[in-house]
């Protein structure tokens, strides 16, 4: 609890700081890193606060809470990137938290889970890192298809709205008809919240602070996304690099630094279940669910990205699902892990 | 048997009417639509008859059987194809009957399959599934370095006709090897047959009906083939769309719907066995022996294909294989692969 | 003994005349033709002094000089091709000792053991398969961002030496940590070394074969790279050829056929074991020192290869995991891997 404040209080200055030299329209390099900052405390606000309220209706609601909730920094920094007409930010944000929790996140879980363990080998149930490895192959599906339609410049490449509309109902009603089956599963895969993942909040409290933080992340995501332009060219840095490192960390990320700490402790199904619902969520509910929210803007995100980034995707299914599949990881799996998202990283340094 | 006569005819009553319009030369989309009606009806009633010829002479003979006449429907309208310069319907038509089986055809088997079953899984033997994945990916690999090559229009890609045949006898070969090591391992991968997968018919109505069916169902092909270009012009959908979907559905997955009939019933083994031997047979025995027997055509058929198509064959490959792989099936998994279907048959459409 | 004495003197024979006709400058061709099987005698010779001098530091001593000095011909290929500019004969080199090792060899090796073993199925530990796989994707993914981003020629495309060097350590470093667990894990995975997969050398005798072996590799590297620009103007074959096929053949897979005549005797995890290593120390240990050591060169070597490289690595990695990732193999999965590198010799002999 008292963590709970003096984070909050933290993440208050660092907006409060953020917002005003957002509004005097100085150094904005400043504001980046300060809103940057601000959005990893409130993502991970709204993460414990999303966790209280779910408690008071069941790990299902909590489920369905998580999925819709928990990646709202992500979601409100996509919505402002593509009204901003910053379609590379809001894509490579999303593809960035799916390969910061795939790669990262999952990796250093990974790590001190294997350290935890007898014998060096964490082992955890196989059915959720299986569930996630087919809704990525779904979502690489989607992707794929229309990026090598994409580079043929073929007819179907002037359809790319209409195929990705598609492809993104395809995904939801799949990934909807997972989380049915998820939810109800008699046997449950993820093993009961009796031990929660974050410190409790009261009810009261937790929806305040989830409204507080909610609205203070759409906030924080208009000031950041307005200071990536200028903030970009005076770093040198590439923009594909703001989006899969330092949005994809602060947005998504941070808050999943628990699953870390869970391995830490041995409650290596728990670590599991936090990292990979992540991972799911972002590649069959919130990509698509923005693909269809964008056709309200100007700019519409579609399935079509970066072939750079169609091969990262691919090559990250496959090393999940070849490193998880089995419900045994070692650290050097780990380790394998976190060098795939150095030599990412590394790339969209350079693009 | 009742209702093999009643199919038997429509299927005739069909044929003619498809027939006196193919030859007065009047409304191709008529032509188009009853030949396509025809030649499921005709495949079907090839299926039945070759599994009650098969029933004479044991398990071993029904799969050769119906490994060489199963696919007759496909092949004459391939033959066709390639004989009346058609070779994106060839291709897309091979490619179809393999997506259709592989997607549409298993995953709504999974959903019956994990309807019917207890807690939701539909459990089936592990061997046949990833039999079905090697040799899905030794197809895939022939198929990925020509395409390949073809994109960079490097040196090699002035030889594909001798590299796709160099590639489809390395296929016909190990298609070969794993049938001889199927038929005969010891403990049975395949249920037995004492369940037949259709009505049975005696010996000597089998062998009638098989042969008048296979002659039928080249006609019905020739007139077939003939009607696709006035008819896709006159309807307005692309050459790959009727290849993907229509000539795959009408051509091969007709009969593999007693797969979805058997998942049904809770004989998860046998459905598998049905669907999977189907997809193997396509991409190793099918496939590679119309390369070979295109080099007796002025048009080759090699292993070059739209890359949009080898992308969706390598997920299709990873994703058939991440699902069956373990013997295991949710019915979210079934709903995966139709989706996977849908998104190819939406890009396919606007091609 | 008397075989490894035999062996060595015809090794000795066909190295001088090598030498003599290099020196002399006539007929490059038989240059080729001598020295590459000299570097075949050697590597084999190589193989045997350095098993025998592991025995006395035991099987993790064993195990760190096998990843050093394995493949000392090899090695010196490379840098040879490196410093006469020759970069496609490099980079081939390399990925033909994979390719011949994880297709050709793996593929013979389970052909035999599948006969050897009982019900024609050769089983084996299933941890070092699934551990080269992980690496084999973890080194494609490196090569395979870079080689997307290079197709594009996009920003990132102007700093590959920069990203490959990245890469090369992260590769380095998760090889390190994937040796230190696999070495010391508690239940050795790899059987232990009573068995000798050769015959043994006395220690002093092994010291110096080791030695001198070492020095005429270096040598005949030096002859057989001066000799593959003439000869394969005169053979009218490819480079590429001669790297994937020809190099990969005689530098390392001959080592290797150990692991054939293993398997053939039912030592089914001691051949896996001896070929598995090879596979993950080429892609994760040889590649990326290589990647590194040319840095000294004024020809840098990097991760960019061909696309028809990429894919091929790509299908290789998921063939070889979905072959014996269960630690079972059937003989006809053994010859779809020897149809896999019959296919790829044969692309490459046509580039």
């Amino acid at each position: 609890m008292k963590r709970i404040g003096l984070v909050s209080a933290a993440v208050l200055a660092v907006t409060s700081v953020g917002g005003v030299l957002h509004y005097t329209g100085s150094v904005p390099t400043a504001v980046f890193a300060l809103t940057g900052a601000a959005l990893g405390g409130l993502a991970w606000i709204i993460g414990i606060a999303t966790e209280s309220v779910g408690m008071r209706f069941g790990p299902a609601a909590t489920g369905v809470l998580q999925s819709t909730l928990g990646n709202l920094p992500e979601l409100f920094i996509v919505l402002f990137s593509l009204s901003a007409g910053e379609i590379v930010v809001a894509q490579t944000s999303i593809l960035g938290s799916l390969f910061a929790n795939a790669l990262l996140v999952l990796g250093l879980a990974i790590v001190a889970g294997a350290r935890a363990a007898d014998g060096d080998v964490m082992r955890f149930r196989r059915r959720l890192p299986n569930d996630t490895a087919t809704l990525l192959l779904l979502a690489l599906f989607a992707i794929a298809l229309l990026g090598l339609s994409d580079r043929l410049g073929d007819r179907a490449s002037r359809h790319q709205v209409a195929i990705s509309v598609v492809g993104a109902v395809c995904l939801l009603a799949v990934y909807a008809a997972w989380l049915w089956s998820y939810l109800r599963s008699d046997s449950p895969v993820e093993p009961s919240h009796e031990v929660p993942t974050h410190t409790e909040l009261p009810f009261t409290a937790a929806l305040l602070a989830l409204a507080t933080a909610g609205v203070a992340a759409a906030f924080v995501s208009d000031w950041f996304v307005a200071a990536i332009d200028p903030a970009v060219k005076a770093l040198g840095i590439s923009k594909a690099f703001t989006g899969i490192v330092i949005v994809a960390i602060a947005g998504n990320a941070v808050e999943n630094v628990v699953g870390i700490t869970l391995a830490a402790k041995g409650q290596a199904d728990l670590a599991v279940s936090v990292v990979k619902n992540s991972v799911a969520q972002i590649a069959c509910f919130l990509f698509p669910a923005l693909v269809l929210l964008s056709l309200f803007f100007s700019d519409r995100l579609t399935f079509v990205l970066n072939p750079v980034y169609i091969g990262a995707l691919a090559v990250t299914a496959l090393a999940v699902w070849q490193i998880t599949g089995d419900g045994e990881a070692y650290a050097y799996e780990g380790w394998a892990l976190v060098a795939l998202y150095v030599i990412l990283a590394t790339v969209t340094f350079y693009e």
